[in-house]
């Protein structure tokens, strides 16, 4: 087995300059705004680096964020966790992008190594939530996850499409919260052979979105899908608070507050018991979140 | 022991009369929107009245529901209630206010009777959340509430206050949702006494509530305290979806998504690592909810 020492380096060293390759492609695309650099540091060992842009031209709010933290879990915590006992190690990059035209979807992605005792595994992902369907961008988006994945195990993308569909999906909504893309926990077999997949599938990133930013962008749009965005905002809410596994350990681990809740959409509305239209695009949308279809 | 059957019923007859004596007051005070009525049936027994108000003069968003349901818990879920067995019965009133002007206070109350096989007992309690503070308002409303309390035992108040700011309490921002007012769970000594004392404290709600409401609607605001509004709204969502045990309870029972997640705001917005100003009024609140303050 892969030394340990050696893994937390280069997966530290990968996140950071995936971080700024990252940051630095989408503030040439935003054109307008740029981000501003908190570095934090953990009361119980380790910190961090968060990079937020703000009310930029096409993004209303992008957090890039690195972290590497390590201490002791609470025991009723580390309990719930893969491993063994109360040390910890955790490093990894998350990312969500939420843009200005709703004809652009937000984005999240997430790639992390984390060890508990002597145990170390991989985790991550990323997945797209439209506001509007455009297909095509549906199919660019799964076809460039797809290829990494292939590249490495004709296994993986149909079990990590699946799982990120049961993932992302809001119960009390019936839904899903976007319309997937790869999520993948607990990889512990192999950790080189999974490092490289990991580091494959976080240099991907920018090639799956990138394009449907740039597509979609320079599109006008009316103040009804506006607020289409900010209801459909609403379940992005709902789902990062009542649902997400990242959420929940970055919070019980004394995770820095404003980091992790960067993932929360800038501008969002609840409106009771919202209806799209039948027929129209919103309706077509939920249909599809509703019956998580595959794109490849 | 009073009769089982017998409390169940006038619980109901007095959520339901409740229901509409606060909706009247509101719409009188509103003056523009009127509440719609949704009733809605539960699939494992029971249903509910929800009543919402949307876009009103001085109401931005106001749900008053009630909602009588029943049938099994899931065994894991039954298992972390206070009664015995799966089988379980559930009245009650829930109330959430949004208001239009920032120097209107959003408030909530929710008074409901819970039976879990032979075991019965009430909870409930109402609080107040200001995004600025007015000392005479947060006076007014606490003294009410103590009166209220007073009148049955003495012990109640400084109980139910101190219940009810540790309850509404944020542990990762470190601050209370507002500046409290009573909550009580597991009352379940002398049933008829006890539905007596949360009568009074349901019918204290539109004293407590009314004044600082007219007090407060005609004022004209800022659209910067209209944004900080919106940006503690972010808190206030924080608080339900991440602890809210009402809110677990309704989604976890397969209650109405719609009918619990009416106590979300309308409009909300999450800028990253705001802060205000030093020596500002929205600084002044903030000291207060992290130090929680006898008002009485």
């Amino acid at each position: 087995m892969m030394d340990l020492g050696s893994l937390k380096a280069r997966m530290t060293a990968f996140v950071g300059s995936l971080q700024e390759e990252i940051c630095s492609a989408i503030e040439s695309l935003d054109g307008r705004s740029k981000f501003i650099t908190d570095s934090w540091v953990r009361e119980g060992g380790g910190g961090g680096k968060s990079r937020i842009l703000e009310d930029g031209a096409v993004f209303e709010k992008a957090g890039v964020n690195t972290s590497e933290v390590y201490g002791d879990l609470s025991e009723a915590f580390s309990r719930r966790m893969q491993g063994e006992g109360r040390q910890f190690y955790a490093v990894g990059i998350s990312l969500v992008l939420h843009s200005q035209n709703p004809l652009v979807p937000a984005v999240h992605a997430n790639f992390r190594l984390i060890v508990q005792g002597k145990k170390a595994w991989f985790g991550g992902g990323t997945d797209l939530t439209p506001y509007y369907l455009f297909d095509e961008d549906a199919i660019h988006f799964h076809r460039t996850l797809k290829a990494v994945c292939d590249a490495h195990d004709p296994s993986y993308h149909p079990a990590f499409k699946k799982a990120c569909d049961q993932y992302f999906w809001l119960k009390h909504r019936g839904e899903s919260r976007g319309i997937g893309g790869i999520f993948f926990e607990d990889m512990r077999g192999d950790l080189e052979r999974e490092f490289l997949f990991v580091e494959a599938c976080g240099r991907a990133f920018l090639p799956a979105f990138l394009p449907i930013a740039n597509r979609r962008a320079g599109s006008s749009f009316t103040s009804d899908q506006r607020q289409w965005q900010e209801i459909r905002r609403g379940r992005y809410v709902e789902f990062n608070l009542l649902y997400d596994r990242g959420t929940v350990f970055g919070l019980e681990t004394g995770g820095r507050t404003e980091s992790i809740l960067m993932s929360l959409p800038p501008r969002v509305r609840w409106a009771y018991d919202y209806q799209p239209r039948p027929g129209s695009e919103e309706a077509r949308l939920i249909d599809v979140l509703r019956n998580p279809r595959d794109w490849v």
